[in-house]
């Protein structure tokens, strides 16, 4: 039995303040930190163990990912970090707070942006010190790699190479590896793997903090997949990150 | 100028307790976490950065590694975590504490064992439950390398080979990186860098998170080396470690 679990950040400072984050790199609250020790300790009681982790460049799931293998004594599994794990790139929403956003772009646009599969927002001009060209970490990225803007359609074509050849490829050597990243990377994963369409794939919110848990046979079918913890509690926190800014 | 920064992981709850720890996965006390995020501080404001890191497989080391780069935001970068940067097997004298060993051994018999470059504690039996053989983390290193006991000199000389191949040869490709890691595997870093004696290396007591810089030139020729931070409170803090467990 082959197993992946994926786990989506803990809540980070502009999660809390309602800010569009995307490639920002916001840092965890407290609230946070104890999401991700939780979710270790959820993956440690249920037995889980990994051979591998795989999380973005970006700290709040670096640290989730740290602190979730701390409370697994996994401290010193390999770990790869990748840019194509990072948050779907939301252009020049990135800093701005949802309910201005609204006021300044009206809410059905803010709306059509937010929840629709191949409408991206607004790019960052190219000159906007938020353009991730001016950040070293990639610096050894191509620069036609590198967004201004994303739609999750965008987002999930950067994702499902790396996924491919990098996470799903890594179960040749691993029976468990473990994905700690953010909302849109994981929504194209679960898309990939559950086969789910463009339509279908933008209502799915995924609860922050618990494992999401996928098996598969030995030639990498899809057996199930399932969450770890309590399914009521799990729906709950489903409806509630339903409204919270990537 | 390349720069290599070596930085000793901050307090142990066996540091504490006065226990040898050696290859014991034990945590790091409050206190050590704030040594590591100290020195995250003291290198971001040396304006240090770097392309990668290494660290060992003992959680003390790689939460001081994780706690240092998030200070630094650089959470993102490579790290390379090997079991050759592990501290010195300290054989049947794990888990002991300092006094009881002396009282057990003789004071004569444990002040050889920690300071002498080539007598090794006695090894642990092969069957004991803390045989690296036993532990999952060691399952890929071939079993004629996994020690039972070291004396300084067997730990010199498995870093030796992972310091030349991969730390140094990341020179190639990054300007700066630095290692996190433990007393005695660090003695052997430096005793390498410095070309200090057998006899000499054993009386070096690296204070315990404090950032240790080694600058060199394009030929990799060790120009200078300096610790960070202020003289008078390094030399009291490397008298102070000199009785400290390894």
């Amino acid at each position: 039995m082959k197993r992946i679990v994926l786990l989506r950040h803990g809540e980070s400072v502009w999660n809390k303040e309602n800010r569009f984050t995307g490639w920002t790199d916001v840092d965890l609250t407290e609230n946070g930190v104890e999401e991700a020790k939780r979710a270790g300790r959820m993956m440690s009681e249920a037995g889980l163990s990994f051979g591998m982790a795989f999380t973005s460049y970006l700290k709040r799931a670096v640290k989730t990912l740290n602190y979730a293998l701390d409370m697994m004594n996994l401290d010193w599994i390999p770990v790869e970090k990748s840019w194509q794990l990072n948050e779907k790139h939301y252009g020049i929403l990135q800093g701005l707070n949802k309910k201005e956003t609204a006021r300044k772009y009206g809410s059905e646009q803010v709306f059509l942006w937010r929840r629709s599969y191949d409408v991206a927002p607004d790019p960052l001009p190219d000159n906007d010190p938020r353009n991730p060209r001016f950040d070293v970490r990639y610096s050894e990225v191509p620069a036609g790699m590198l967004p201004r803007t994303e739609s999750l359609e965008d987002t999930v074509e950067r994702v499902v190479p790396y996924w491919e050849n990098c996470i799903l490829a890594s179960l040749d050597r691993y029976d468990q590896v473990l994905v700690a990243a953010h909302g849109n990377s994981l929504r194209a994963i679960v898309k990939i793997l559950k086969g789910i369409s463009d339509e279908d794939i933008v209502n799915l919110n995924l609860p922050t903090g618990i494992p999401y848990v996928f098996e598969f046979d030995d030639a990498l079918r899809l057996r199930r997949d399932y969450f770890l913890g309590d399914e009521e509690e799990i729906r709950r926190m489903m409806e509630q990150v339903a409204g919270q800014a990537g």
